[in-house]
């Protein structure tokens, strides 16, 4: 990367400008502070693969003290979804139970061999894989179906990686579709370059991954499905509680937990559920 | 791994026959030695991954002087293919390129900037993704046109980790197909469990990667596809240099080269042809 870095600045005449520094962040030393850090370090889901550790060392390192980053801000969305995939996701997971349940049965038969008792273990498995683990998807806006909700805002310039290891959140969110299936959520983020308040950008921007009826981006959306769907109606009210915590076998992956509790419009309130999820 | 063999051994009642001892190969001490070594180390193209090297060490350290090792011996295929896989792969490369060639352009329309000097490395990298690099593929019978021959011979007995560092190998082979494309190359593997000469299996078995009618197996098999494709027809006669080393950058991975030369029927020689291949 710093090979081709260096090979553009110089193919462009820019080597009086630019220098190429190659090395980790955490390990570099700069010849001077810096007036502006720009970063390409937004992950799936915003904080995937937490790559932002790296900026915020470079920034506490690095930037003088009336200095920006771009991007400036960051938020972190959900919204309930309906999805399609959430009934092929139990389809492969029945699928791969039946092939458990029959590859027992003929090692049982043909072998005299009782594989039986993996079966608690397997079913683990299998429902993390394909029931647990939050996918990677390009919603179309009218799979959302209800009301959008911010569940972390960062401010580049002053959060602390403490500050990433564990998100909480409490949102409400209004289903606003008719008669529909409540499938899970979707999450996406925006970041935002404005600078800060010392120094603003002259014109701000908002970069968003929220979902889209064009292309979309290259960061789609994160999905959470919950199996089974949920039978829900405009006016219904769904309250969430929001949890992510990096896993501790490796910090670079996430684990996220939704207690949801869903009011009907009639006043009714359905049994509150509660998910946990993998980003991988 | 370890964790459920033991309870796998504990529900099935061998408690008092089988020990499970959990540990890499290379740093586990045994209680003895013992009489039989068997191990599933087959990787695609028998060598991928490299696995069979924690074999040899097993083997050395642990195996009894009159020991037997299932399987007991292997040997690697090869032989002529056709594919229309070709054509994708071509397509798929020049797809890749074009994008590129465009992304160069706008680029410089847009922004001023020119990446023009990245599309030599580029177009390296996409050529080996694309053309150079060995994909598995389950291939049909009638997809084999010309005889197959075995590369490598291995007795697992005797066979040291240096023996596979560097295969070399000259095999010649008549196209058996009439009037088709010759559009590379197609390996395989095949073990066996004979055991050893002071200690013979009382039922010979082979079990074989090979090109197949049904399901095929798991490992299918390895195709090296050559672009373009040369015309053949039966009688033609290929003669190969076929030689496979470790990457440097990392053991697990190979590097193949062949070189072919093509006599026809009619007694004209084609111009050899030279390729290099990466198995990932």
């Amino acid at each position: 990367m710093a090979e081709h870095a260096r090979e553009l600045v110089k193919t462009n005449g820019f080597e009086h400008v630019v220098e190429v520094i190659e090395g980790s962040m955490e390990d570099i030393t700069l010849p001077e502070k810096v007036d502006v850090i720009i970063s390409e370090w937004m992950g799936y889901f915003l904080l995937r693969e937490s790559m932002f550790d790296s900026v915020i060392c470079a920034r506490d390192r690095w930037l003088n003290p009336d200095g920006v980053m771009y991007p400036s801000h960051a938020r972190m969305w959900v919204a309930p979804i309906r999805s399609g995939l959430v009934d092929q996701k139990k389809i492969d997971y029945d699928r791969a139970m039946d092939d458990w349940s029959h590859f027992v049965n003929e090692t049982k038969t043909f072998y005299g061999v009782d594989m039986g008792s993996l079966t608690k273990p397997f079913t683990d498995e299998q429902r993390k894989y394909y029931l647990q683990t939050s996918l990677w998807n390009n919603l179309h806006p009218n799979q959302v179906i209800g009301k959008p909700a911010v569940i972390k805002e960062i401010d580049c310039l002053t959060s602390s990686v403490n500050d990433l290891l564990s998100l909480q959140a409490n949102i409400s969110s209004n289903i606003t579709a008719e008669n529909t299936r409540f499938c899970g959520f979707g999450g996406w983020f925006d970041v935002h370059f404005r600078g800060r308040k010392e120094n603003p950008a002259k014109n701000e921007i908002e970069l968003t991954t929220a979902p889209s009826e064009d292309l979309g981006t290259h960061w789609g959306q994160q999905v959470f499905l919950f199996y089974p769907s949920t039978r829900v109606s405009q006016g219904d009210n769904m309250t969430m509680n929001f949890s992510m915590n990096r896993s501790k076998e490796n910090h670079r992956l996430l684990e996220v937990e939704f207690d949801c509790e869903l009011r009907q419009s009639s006043g009714n309130s359905l049994p509150s559920f509660s998910k946990k999820f993998y980003i991988e």
